[in-house]
């Protein structure tokens, strides 16, 4: 999406590690308008395949979940992080590691929010290695609810996790495709 | 706001200990076109006032104050909790109690998101005691920004801190206040 790539390349910043640093308008500061129209974008691609929920996972990616669910004048749920098994059988819970962080979550979720009936879209602010995203699938495979696709704002191209959910034929939108960031330089994917 | 109050009293759960759990509606699960009047709502209120930044605090206030930005076409910040405090001179941060969980948090922003030229709404989606709106409040405080009003979806009136902000001048706008809890009944304020 030619109008996010101008916003990453102008705003974005590329630090040591590989880290794209885009906190200033789509992370912990976001521009509602902005992301508005990213979230039409997601809804004109997905708007045949009878989603009435989206599923994310806390925390930044919310903001944008929800402002999606709003297009698609639906419900949001979010998954819990924590620490902690829980075992009275009231939530669905995946591991879900962190790439960046090296740590191991477990997400949650209360079961009364997803079921079979549901036909979900998966959205994430980010997509790198896909663990965050392969959690939130063992959610929905749990619940028994339709996956209908994955969406995300920005993806990693060089970290191959959002190649590995095309090859499984899923229904991937990124609007924004990073493969390479070089000397600062970033190189999107060519659709 | 009648709208609310009728959706609390319908869906909400009263569970001991003056817990009142909205879970299904207002917080982990959200209707976004819902929770869309309520921050037109809060738009109505403060129009007048020149807000262009929405301030919260991760996690559960992050879609609402991202669904009212989108009213006033502004930008949102949410302030992060984190264990230890930064030392580097980069962040504004505040100690923020945790009056359910008995649990001291920091909060912190990146100073870059937030300066004097600011006019800032805080939205939370509860308020109980307000020690949430009490470091927000530190927050604006340092950053020299101005603080034109707050804003919740639920205040537990009984429980003071909405009318400590009253007391002091400010403008508070809470969409439904709840007073009293008994019995699984639920007692609104009146306006």
């Amino acid at each position: 999406m030619e109008l996010l790539e101008r916003e990453i390349e102008k705003k974005g910043k590329v630090l040591p590690g590989n880290i794209l640093k885009v906190g200033s308008f789509l992370n912990q500061q976001m521009d509602a308008e902005f992301v508005s129209k990213l979230a039409k974008e997601i809804y004109n691609h997905f708007k045949d395949k009878n989603i009435n929920k989206i599923l994310t996972v806390e925390a930044s990616g919310i903001a944008f979940a929800i402002l999606v669910a709003k297009e698609f004048k639906c419900k949001m749920v979010f998954a819990k992080k924590s620490q902690a098994l829980n075992a009275d059988g009231s939530l669905y819970q995946a591991r879900c590691e962190s790439f960046t962080r090296k740590t191991v979550n477990n997400i949650t979720l209360p079961k009364e929010y997803l079921d079979k009936d549901d036909v979900v879209l998966i959205v994430d602010d980010f997509l790198a290695v896909g663990n965050a995203i392969t959690a939130l699938r063992e959610i929905i495979s749990q619940s028994g609810a339709t996956l209908a696709g994955v969406t995300t704002i920005v993806e990693k191209g060089f970290q191959k996790g959002g190649d590995k959910l095309r090859e499984e034929g899923i229904d991937l939108l990124s609007l924004a495709i990073v493969d390479k960031m070089e000397d600062g330089k970033i190189t999107f994917r060519k659709n």
